[in-house]
């Protein structure tokens, strides 16, 4: 497969999201969310849904200039209304809040409503672990999943994403979807979980329900996803002291189980993510398939950027 | 199987536990519990549990007049210290204490450790629900699942549950075990859910890590289980405006949804748990099979209580 340059996959990513209106900080907090997902492997939420996010803000279903805005607040909470904004900027607007409030008082717990597609969950957790935080950020999505005994869609695939720290660095990294495949008893467990994220289409103020969201389409004409998030943040030091230990005690005895297979050692959750990131930061590039580069030099054309330059052999 | 009325149920519940020191009101507090879950069907963690706990106070594993104590706290936070307690004991203590934090800063986030078993976890989340506000309560557990790869059994099931209130009455109840057979990810997700109920053995001040905990025998002499348990209410009023309204739209949505088979219609989390606990109420009695009978009458004669009665046919 064709390898291009991290920085060269960020350039265009940057240049493509100014090309249709996102200003400079956005495109560049959009690029960081998508390069995220490709460096640790999980290429499906990379470059790849590049054009979902430009088609959408060509067509006005996200607005890459509008502010995340508070519309109610409380000691712990906060409720914001996205305003169609990218998913990164109403992610790092609600992740700061949410973590300043844990911060003051143990526990931040931000929902907002309007948001676009907010990447890898796991991006967002990992913000709040930086700062030494627990992370939680959830989302609803698009009816993709077939409740039990039913005939019909109803549920999304709704990401659930924690992110904890551990001693030097170390850290616990989950971030999965809650469709049956990865959990097996999603119908129970997926759907409640974005506070304030639901809504009758009859015109509630929070987001769309999962049963009442748009395809997620390359061309699609339906309108803003207008979906519900939760971003959370929670202090561990408020609780027994010395939870970077504990969690590095736990880290530790999981790898050092004894495994059935001695080539395959007993992983961590995150520890994947992490080895993947690592060297593809070390080899500083990323391999795209040939029709992938072939349909962002089509969309390059059309949105007048400068195409990906893919390293010559 | 014979039949035993739920009045004389909870009598022998409250005349074991008051049998072993339990103050009447703990004994009352336990048994509820109990009978909650003989009620809706979980027959695993009503009755059937009882000499567990008879054992543990037996053993002053558990120490059924202990009181619960606040060790810390912030706005939305607290750490307690459940000095051994039933696990009904420390639960009220934690899921008040939860309850009041989300009424007066949108999220209250509790966690204890030296906790003991704490029955379903579903019983937890509905003390919050029923005060209008979304109810989480989490718990470690001996070790009995074998991770991804792995020899050796490392992790509890780990119970997870989430209530949250809709519209007149009805409510969205998820309670389930993060083994492998409940969710295939449970590596992933089911270890560092329970806040602060974590630690070395060496010494920290969290409860056990899941690794380090006592098997649950019968008979069991390893001293207390120290469990680390976690409680939290959320305040959707907090967030968009109409919660309920949009929980009921979803739970009709799902309940509504055509189903493959027309005698078998899709269940909303927790309507299966209703109607049983709908149906018990209407009969009066619980059935138990024999055998169990016949260790509580062994129990019984053990620790000079009067036996079980059963409905005379």
């Amino acid at each position: 497969m064709p390898e291009v340059k991290l920085e060269e996959v960020r350039r265009f990513m940057e240049d493509s999201l100014k090309a249709v209106g996102a200003p400079e900080s956005e495109a560049k907090a959009h690029a960081d969310l998508l390069m995220h997902a490709d460096t640790v492997g999980h290429y499906s939420h990379g470059l790849n849904r590049l054009e979902f996010y430009i088609n959408d803000c060509q067509s006005k279903a996200c607005v890459p200039t509008a502010k995340p805005e508070v519309l109610k607040e409380s000691g712990a909470t906060a409720w914001v209304d996205g305003h169609n904004a990218l998913g990164a900027t109403v992610g790092n607007f609600c992740m700061d809040l949410a973590i300043k409030k844990a911060k003051e008082c143990g526990v931040g717990w931000v929902s907002a409503k309007r948001s676009n597609h907010f990447g890898m969950a796991g991006y967002w957790a990992l913000q709040a672990e930086r700062e030494g935080l627990i992370g939680l950020a959830f989302t609803n999505s698009s009816p993709i999943m077939v409740p039990t005994r039913s005939k019909k869609r109803a549920l999304g695939t709704n990401p659930i994403a924690m992110a904890a720290p551990a001693a030097d660095g170390d850290k616990v990294v989950v971030d999965m979807a809650t469709t049956t495949v990865a959990m097996g008893k999603a119908f129970q467990a997926g759907h409640l979980m974005p506070l304030g994220g639901e809504e009758k289409t009859s015109g509630y103020k929070g987001s769309k329900s999962t049963h009442n969201i748009r395809g997620w389409e390359l061309e699609s004409n339906q309108g803003p996803p207008d979906l519900g998030q939760c971003f959370a943040a929670i202090n561990p030091e408020c609780f027994a002291p010395g939870f970077v230990d504990r969690a590095s005690d736990c880290l530790n005895t999981w790898r050092n189980l004894e495994p059935i297979d001695t080539s395959l050692p007993v992983l961590a959750p995150g520890d994947k993510e992490h080895h993947i990131g690592e060297a593809t930061l070390a080899k500083g590039t990323v391999n795209y398939p040939q029709k992938q580069l072939e349909a962002m030099e089509t969309m390059a054309k059309r949105i007048g950027v400068k195409p990906i330059q893919v390293v010559s052999n």
